[in-house]
């Protein structure tokens, strides 16, 4: 996506060789504008496959969501963080593991809301190690759902949650793919 | 707001005589066509007041936000939770009390995203007892921006928050207002 890319280069910021900062588009201030081409943009790479829900993960990707289920016209679901063990059993439960802080977080979502008659796909903002998206199928295969898909805005190539995902058959449409960011210098796939 | 009040009498639960929760349409599954007509009620009650910013909280305001947004052409910027005391100089940070939780959490916005050029509309799901819309003030003053109102789907009039905020002179406008829930039943003023 040739216009999420020129936002990248002229507004992203590299730090080290891993960590690329796009918040001040994408996922802290928030340009909706670029949302709804984005929308735009996954409606048409998942056209034809019967998605009856959005499934996404607080925070970072609920205006993602949001945006792209207009163009479905469909629900959002988005999984909460910060669960414990004892929460019941009217949630499902997944770990997830985030390299950021270092830590597991049990992300859930309402039995209520997920169920085996459910055609998902799941949508976040960043694809790096794939935690978030491993543990959001997870929830989908206590619920019983159908996985038809995964919408991702920015994936790096270089770590291994996108080849692992593929591997095992997942339809992953990322936006933009990055190589590298040796130097600071962000290649694209 | 008609179509919302028939949607809480429908398909909310009241837990106790305090808890309304609206899970399956507005805070956790989302219902983006519901939200779509929210934000062009917003976007009515607030024209004329050169808005170009909105801002919110993390989770439940984000989709509300930026599908708002979608209707002034303004960017989103939200105020993430959990920040500790020692986040360094780039953060306007806020406390923020917790009644559900019983706890403060510190809420933070990036220097970069919030100026005295900005006039802001602060969106969120709900009003009680203010603190989330105070702390959001906050930010905002420590900015030296303009606050020009506040947004908020549903409103308790039975706790102080819209009371004491009203008081001080903030336009709020509140898309339902609950006078109580007695028994169980939903009263709106």
């Amino acid at each position: 996506m040739e216009l999420l890319k020129k936002r990248i280069l002229s507004e992203g910021r590299v730090m080290g060789e891993d960590v690329l900062k796009v918040d001040m588009f994408l996922n802290h201030q928030i340009d909706v504008g670029l949302l709804g081409e984005i929308g735009k943009e996954f409606h048409t790479r998942f056209a034809g496959k019967n998605i009856n829900k959005i499934l996404t993960v607080e925070a970072s990707g609920i205006g993602i969501a949001c945006i792209t289920a207009q163009q479905f016209s469909v629900p959002v679901v988005f999984a909460k963080k910060g669960y414990n063990r004892n929460v019941g059993n009217d949630i499902f439960l997944s770990d997830v593991f985030s390299f950021t802080k270092g830590e597991n977080t049990k992300i859930g979502v309402s039995r209520s809301f997920i169920g085996p008659n459910d055609r998902v796909l799941i949508i976040d903002d960043f694809l790096a190690n794939g935690e978030a998206v491993n543990g959001l199928i997870g929830i989908l295969n206590q619920a019983g759902a159908t996985l038809c898909g995964v919408g991702i805005v920015i994936e790096k190539a270089y770590q291994k949650g996108g080849r692992l995902l593929r591997e095992k058959g997942v339809d992953i449409q990322s936006l933009v793919i990055i190589k590298s960011m040796k130097g600071g210098k962000i290649e694209f796939v």
